[in-house]
């Protein structure tokens, strides 16, 4: 016979570990996005850094990430997170084994809740390279940003330093996670430099259409589905009506806030362009679960709704002012998840008492500080060291034979 | 510590949060289905109508449609709805906060479990009206059937209006989704007219092949995944001994329905056409899902199989002859859910003594004539205002340069 | 009012259903990676293949299979299982709804989770005999795995018989799932032969790309994640801290397994071929997830990760050893299923100190035997009543043509 506890324990962590599951597939989400809206030549490349990205990703987490992002309560406020803590997490399962009274859920599953966001960050940087990117150096340098850049601003925030200090409100990362991410894309495409042919003479801006656009829709509806358990697993508990409340606001916010974003973004794209632009509307439901994921428990759904449609005009707007910065970004990833996510983390004083302009802006210019300030230099010693962009023959004849040596679709493409 | 209806309280929470989400899932899985089945010109307008409908549905129902399906005790037994419910269903959240002793679970997680039903039925009538439909059209239409035409025959039914009080039997919505979805799309195809080509000279019905089979096999897939949210959240409680068994029944019944669809399809064509027919299979699956969405808990696991193995033998019947009569359906869904939709209301008395055939016809021909009646309204109007279809040369060039100006696969097909 | 051992049991059945859900979604894994991996004219009849094959396997696991494994305490310690038990398994639901105070479960939700495993053992037999096996031979042969071959076996360690008593370890399957797949299409390509085409004169092997490597990598992806359900289920109880924290741990290994392998593979297949090969990252990942099927639970997470990564290196090279030996595995199912399957096994007495090395290899010969040497024969009768290949000119055309007179991707290839 079980007692209460125990089986509230159960509960918040399956809880966890469903949601988890479900950030999990967040990274075939961005795969199929990524892959769909890259030419042909670049598929298979771009397929393999979302494989190999994840795998880094969760490797590195567990094997330095997790420990300098959730140091424990000595770290409380601070800016330097306990460097002793390098040597791996495997002690905390341990701890939780033994200690059933004071702890509501399995240590092991908020590893696992953890570990999936810190590779969906990872994964919105591969978009905004593709095409011209060597995968090794992404690889390398996605060891850095998981083991180590990420960590420690999420330590700032979530695991009880200064950001959390200072009431900086970020619920479900649309800063530690989404503008994290955007932020050393930002960086690598600075160093890289837009693909070849994307900018011509007098501001020319040659569309580079996306090989499988039923691909790139599934991706969207992969990371929609996804983000249930990103919003959602981010109460960090179930039980309780409260909380139970909670998550079900989340989810229904969660989904308020992408179909604003959709709404918002074709009807933005009809007036721009004078179509239905679908890799717009994809992108405005991104951007619609970006903004709402700083904030998706206060608003009401409607008010949800609002918060993703104005994510959604911004989206468009953005993509086509960054394409007037000649800053190639061939998914719109910095757009959604950087721009959006500002905006997301703006948004949350509007229904949140909580938070202040102020403190949001505090938390953005540290962030963006941080995680652009790093990523800068680790591209530029990666460029240094062994280049991070394929030579011009490559970029032509395409990453796939250069650096995989075989094809994404050898039967469909004409030679 | 938790009490015991707390527990309760976040389990059924969840529970309808995650089959939520899996009904949400069955969005992406009708977009890949449809978009497989259709030609490569067409797909991006059908992705951009599947994504674009759901954010409309999501939308609309959380304005009115919500409100107008559930009424509350007021309305029992009534034919009207509440109009006074019009202006949003905000109110329902709070009174749930506030009121933990008589609720079971969130209202939120009922709200969000249902506003996904609302967008599966509005999927069904894409498909069948594709390569040939206005987008715009559609989408007005979309803003109609989710915001009232749907909610006002789910209000007769699951917000305990007369078909509720008259019994008719339809546990999770083979007539108030299914049939309804393709109501609304036969009267769609009446007035739009096949595709050109469809149909030759002395009968002839010329097949019109999909471009991506393996991306239409995805989406039957992901619908038969969704479907465990579909008919297993229906149950609408899981604790206790008897919702939980009757939960993991439905869960059984809907795999075997499925089981028995694709196998009773597949020998059906192979007997007709002489060859193992892949979309015949699975619209075979879908058939026997859809058969047995009217009543997935009463039947045993081996009639489950039986139910869904006669709707698979019926869907390759009805193609066939919705194609004599020049219905033209490009993915087969009026057959898949309204034909077989049918046939699972029809058959609840087979397995349920609830149930009668009589109250099954009366629920069959109210929800058919509301819907075809309100939708034939509807698309007419609008065909008088702004045109339901295409022009001949859009049609020819393809709808996905005519409305969204781009291509699916611009390096795979030859121009 | 619920009482606490209902609310247990609701809880374990919800997990039992989730995990079950995500196991069948594997099946849209297997289907998807087999129809990317092969040629675009083979694609139409594996992707039917996939859909038929689970319809059977979940009809004939309800007929019979799901009563041979598990026949009741009588029979603990068999060889032979209970024929009566051939009836079928209606009575077990029964049975359970009369005695709450006994049971931990609804049955049927072990049904239901049984019932996925069976359909992932026959799925991974489509892909080894892919793009030259008859189709209706290959389903006469998935009747009798999934109605005998598997129950059979899966009796002797998962439903009481002599292997459990014997101590053999396999806590989700790396044994009684995979390698009894992957030792039946052992059985078929011996039989069958390669593809035309496949190996040259003087030991020359030809690669045949597959045609959709996007399809693959979500088959990958999709798999990754239904893994969840295979493994964490397979803990087959959540409530109670101790089950809790296993299934945590279980969910952050199996990740970490999968982690291992596609880092491991890749690194390997780049020191070998001298490129970031993306279809061995795939097979990297699913070796890492069979090797740590067999003990998901007592690996720490980083030991976890190092027995994927065995995993991943021993793929690669066993892939090029097969291709040495001139068995044809077009997907690799053999290696990532069977060798690695055995890796799995042998691994778990390194970190559970129940197995030991003989008890290990008694399970894997007995399993391998029976399996292979059942299926041996039945594919032997199969090939002479109805032969198992089809015809050259068939094979040259397609199977797709052939077997089900369409095309997977009409538009793409040029003829």
């Amino acid at each position: 016979m079980e007692n209460l506890t125990q089986l509230s324990y159960a509960l918040d962590t399956f809880y966890f570990l469903v949601c988890g599951a479900l950030v999990m597939w967040m990274a075939a989400g961005f795969a199929m996005l990524e892959a769909g809206l890259v030419r042909a030549k670049n598929t298979v490349e771009i397929l393999t850094k979302n494989v190999a990205l994840f795998a880094v990703a969760c490797t590195m987490y567990l094997l330095c990430g997790y420990a300098i992002m959730y140091p424990g309560e000595d770290a409380a406020g601070g800016i330097l997170p306990v460097l002793g803590t390098l040597i791996g997490d495997e002690h905390t399962a341990e701890a939780v084994l033994s200690s059933e009274g004071s702890t509501y859920y399995a240590a092991r599953s908020d590893f696992f809740f953890q570990v999936v966001f810190v590779a969906t960050a990872m994964s919105i940087v591969s978009g905004a390279v593709a095409e011209r990117m060597k995968l090794w150096a992404f690889l390398l340098f996605a060891v850095v940003l998981t083991g180590f850049i990420y960590p420690v601003q999420g330590f700032w925030k979530w695991g009880g330093g200064f950001l959390q200090e200072a009431k900086f409100q970020d619920f479900a990362g649309s800063g530690v996670v989404h503008m994290c991410g955007a932020s050393a894309a930002l960086a690598a495409i600075i160093l890289l430099g837009p693909r070849s042919g994307k900018y011509g003479k007098n501001g020319m801006v040659n569309a580079i259409p996306g090989a499988n656009l039923p691909l790139a829709t599934l991706g969207t509806f992969v990371l929609w589905l996804g983000w249930f358990g990103f919003n959602g697993g981010s109460q960090l508990k179930l039980t309780g009506i409260e909380n139970a409340n909670a998550v079900a606001q989340i989810f229904v916010n969660t989904n308020a806030g992408a179909a604003g974003g959709v709404i918002a973004a074709l009807i933005t794209a009809r007036l721009l362009f004078g179509k239905a632009d679908l890799t717009m509307a994809l992108n405005g439901a991104l951007a619609g679960l970006v903004a709402i994921t700083a904030e998706p428990l206060t608003p009401s759904a409607l008010a949800a709704t609002l918060i993703g449609a104005v994510g959604g005009i911004l989206v468009v707007f953005s993509i086509v002012t960054l394409d007037k910065l000649h800053l190639d970004d061939p998914v719109g990833a910095i757009s959604v998840h950087g721009v959006v996510g500002i905006w997301g983390l703006l948004a949350v004083p509007l229904t949140n008492n909580d938070a202040t302009l102020l403190k949001q802006l505090l938390g953005i210019v540290t962030i963006f500080a941080w995680v652009f300030g790093c990523s800068f230099v680790v591209w530029f010693i990666l460029k240094k060291i062994m280049g991070i962009r394929i030579s011009q023959e490559e970029e032509y004849e395409g990453a796939d034979i250069a650096e995989c040596g075989m094809e994404a679709y050898p039967e469909f493409t004409s030679k």
